[in-house]
């Protein structure tokens, strides 16, 4: 990890989010009373300084990295990158790019975060279109779906990519030895799905990978497989349909039971309902999957409480060399696919 | 509706379902007690003797309409259509293209009763996929999304045809005057979702229709539009995970409550949790929507009260002509379209 003796180094994109520069700073100013943590703050200096302690400073254990502003929300995000190449956004990912820390975490939007970490790190080889994948039920924390949105429109072999790093992410994260991986379809029957999950199923096949084949979205809610595959657009209609019908719900439950529940006991129960089904809004924050280097997608709204998680779960990933050990199993997959095809 | 009085005719495939023949026929025979209806029992005339009572017979209300046996499950669709032209759903869709009923009703598996509808009766003038919606949220009954099932593979043309479909549905059934036609996405954004979609967004604004743009996934499940249009894919993925996490939210509330609340009390919102999210598990029919004439696709499960209801629904969309109001509106839309594009 270099540098800094054994400590991780953090970009933090501080210009990007609803609630920059104050809450993000702060946010970072908090994880690195981890002392295992550097932080390195990145934004405009003169807003950062009436926010950034001198002692901070001088302990070592923050720096300021000069940048730009923010990407404005709803620019388009590659020409406003070309036009303005040292957004805090950039820069951020661009340290990690030059090896002067080892993750990025950012609460800009998610298509110039995306962009950005692209063209400024680079994506690991063999993975052509970056993903992210989260537990979307609190109910079924063993089953991770992928993609959630970045990638609407997929080929086989990008599906096949996903399933390769979600079941990277469950062996990593959560210790599964060898994650069981599905197809979101509309059948678990052959022949059912639409071309791209017809094909993408021959592929996992060869892959190497524990493949049980495809399963319905009532299989999902049951946590039938490790890691559930489909592309952006399904994953992120599927998504945003449980969290809304956990709210729907949620609120059906607080007017049905109304004086039948202590209130206080209602409110625990609803509260929960929504927990478990909106776990993004939650933890707050994603890795971007599939890129050559570490970085966490903050929510837009993240405070500093959710800064703070997302620097941790940037920490974890540095510490567990998930972005290695997802290379050595794209090299895996890749081997088992140039295997001659068996014929029975 | 010609030949027998005023009453509607309507065909029922006697052998295809879990529990034909003897649950079919009774809940046609019930049926027919409705004196402004007559069915056409479809099936092996050996195998509905001994279940059809002489009298009815007499009384004209039910008549047996010679056939072979069913479409075995999981055969090859068109392959076993083919092989065997009387199959007793092909028998049952040709009582409806040869005037001899107004509407058809079969339990049989979806893709057989698809393409024995599609080839015995044929498609709607300007519709290229059949279609299948249905209301799938019991909180939201003003919202239809569509399509569920049949089309995996979809152009922007087809999503086109399957908001007509779906907003003269809920117009004719649901009397809502001028229903709203949301395309189902992953952002409310211009830019946002697949390119289909994007593509689509372009036609339903010149279709005349009442497009109020794309919305996400928890938009659907607060009711945000009447007619929510996806491809089968997309739609059966939706349907499946909203139907599974009311199951698992309702066995949640069982274990969570219990003791906390009367046994049947917790019993009845368990119970309201599962029928609210699966809609069609309870109302056990779909209608095929697109094709030249009325096809009600009971549920394979059905007993005699599923097939009852599934007459009900086909009686129903002949008394109310929604074939002939469909074809209307396909002419309306087509015109809109044709209409020179406004520059601006």
């Amino acid at each position: 990890m270099g540098g800094d003796g054994r400590r991780i180094r953090i970009a933090v994109d501080c210009m990007g989010g609803d609630q920059a520069p104050t809450e993000i700073v702060h946010g970072a100013l908090t994880a690195c009373r981890d002392e295992s943590l550097r932080i390195l703050l990145v934004g405009v200096p003169e807003a950062l300084a009436p926010l950034v302690p001198p002692d901070a400073l001088r302990a070592g254990r923050v720096e300021v990295v000069p940048s730009g502003g923010p990407i404005p929300e709803g620019a388009p995000p590659l020409a406003t990158l070309r036009a303005t190449p040292n957004a805090s956004m950039a820069v951020t990912m661009r340290q990690v790019a030059q090896g002067r820390a080892e993750a990025a975490v950012s609460a800009g939007s998610t298509g110039p975060t995306l962009l950005a970490a692209v063209r400024e790190i680079g994506m690991l080889k063999g993975v052509r279109r970056a993903c992210v994948g989260r537990q979307i039920l609190g109910l079924h924390p063993e089953t991770f779906l992928v993609d959630l949105g970045p990638t609407m429109d997929v080929e086989p072999r990008h599906l096949l990519e996903f399933a390769v790093i979600g079941a990277t992410y469950m062996r990593v994260f959560c210790g599964i030895s060898e994650p069981s991986v599905a197809l979101l379809s509309n059948g678990r029957e052959a022949g059912k799905g639409n071309r791209v999950v017809k094909e993408t199923a021959d592929l996992l096949r060869r892959s190497g990978l524990r493949f049980v084949g495809s399963i319905e979205g009532h299989h999902l809610m049951s946590g039938a497989a490790n890691v559930v595959v489909c592309d952006g657009f399904v994953g992120n209609v599927t998504l945003k349909t449980v969290e809304g019908l956990g709210r729907e719900l949620a609120a059906w439950l607080r007017r049905e039971v109304r004086g039948e529940l202590p209130p206080q006991r209602i409110e625990d129960l609803a509260v929960w309902l929504v927990e478990t089904t909106n776990q993004i809004d939650l933890h707050g924050s994603l890795p971007l999957l599939g890129i050559r280097g570490n970085v966490v997608m903050a929510h837009g709204a993240s405070d500093r409480r959710a800064i703070l998680a997302a620097i941790g779960q940037a920490a974890r990933a540095v510490q567990s060399e998930f972005v290695e050990k997802l290379r050595v199993a794209l090299d895996q997959t890749r081997q088992h696919l140039s295997r001659p095809v068996e014929t029975r």
